[in-house]
């Protein structure tokens, strides 16, 4: 059985009016949790019972990999909360979905909770620093490609319709340099739960591709970094 | 009085479940919504009485600018709503938000609803084609100017410290290229209620620019097109 790992989005605007019942539910639903920083929002989740004596809570601050590793061994679910915005974007958290993406594959199920967009979805799920990344488009319709770049190690994300990632893939290898591997997130917009796919380079090949599915969307991060992964 | 042209997201996910309490009451508080299209989505909605026969539904997909401007000069408050994920990115809508940024900043409200990030915030609000953009950091601590870059027209995407605006403003003008001007979104994160500013490039000087807010933070989108504005 894949345990569920959720990245909870908190809303911008008025907090809690601004949380939706699925975001609620889940939380309720989990016993740990990391979080940015034990903040105003944790006390009013708190004050209103939607964080309880039953939750465990875990700064992000401290080192957290080997708390996740254990959790996913012992099949426990756990949740990611951001105190504002989505998690794992210019906040910490990354590194946990990393270890998922990297180690647990199989073990996890990435489910993301409240994120406004399939763009969001992506920045949180695919596990890498998008501090700075440069979204280039829908493909095929309207993209570029930045064969003319320096090796600057920068993201590239994508929208890919779903009945092309095949040809997406080939003209990723065939133009752009130094791609170290792809995440490939299938489009959450019409099932919450994640289909995640990692494509090494040059060590997978074509056989690791999902099939063309016309029926979904995928957003893909092109991983440029010198960085070893799996942190 | 400044009325309200509230963007609404619809979280991805199981729909109905996702949409938060705010989305819910803004919904039905107004009586104009512009959609993309008439979908299975708005279905769910007339059918749990988030929309009603009080409601009425314009698409996207004819022109709406006069109608938009006609609501304006009328006072009467409007909705765009995505069907799935945030309104204006890679979706219609955006030539709305232009007229109110170009033409009727003073007239109108722009507010965001149910966006998980201050990245989509600026997406929605900056009124510019942002099918393609790139992201290029938080300023001061971790960013990058483009100056080498050709003059691709790609409109950049910042993060920005409030105490640090007028010398990012400065920076910007000093190092890149090509700048016809920079949409300034206070950041939402506290306070639902936005402080849209825009400098037009070279028409404007640096009175036109918000003062330095230590507390808040903004999202900048820099406009490089080569479209003549306020289409």
């Amino acid at each position: 059985m894949r345990i569920p790992v959720f990245l909870i989005a908190s809303p911008i605007g008025d907090y809690l009016q601004d949380l939706s019942v699925s975001a609620i539910h889940t939380l309720k639903s989990v016993t740990h949790v990391f979080v940015e920083a034990n903040d105003k929002y944790l006390e009013r989740l708190r004050e209103r019972g939607i964080l309880s004596d039953q939750h465990r809570v875990y700064l992000l601050s401290d080192p957290q990999v080997d708390r996740a590793r254990g959790f996913i061994r012992a099949q426990e679910p756990f949740a990611i909360l951001a105190s504002s915005g989505i998690p794992c974007f210019l906040d910490p958290g990354s590194e946990l979905v990393a270890l998922c993406l990297d180690h647990h594959l199989d073990d996890v199920e990435l489910i993301p909770v409240g994120v406004s967009s399939a763009l969001d979805a992506g920045l949180c799920m695919c596990g890498l620093d998008v501090d700075i990344f440069h979204f280039n488009g829908h493909y095929p319709e309207h993209h570029i490609f930045e064969s003319s770049l320096p090796d600057n190690g920068i993201p590239l994300v994508y929208f890919v319709r779903g009945a092309t990632v095949s040809a997406f893939v080939a003209e990723v290898r065939a133009k752009v340099p130094n791609v170290r591997r792809l995440v490939l997130l299938k489009d959450l917009r019409k099932k919450r739960r994640s289909l995640v796919t990692v494509v090494r380079w040059p060590e997978d090949d074509d056989g690791q591709l999902p099939p063309d599915p016309a029926d979904a969307d995928f957003v893909c991060v092109i991983d440029r970094s010198r960085d070893e992964p799996g942190r």
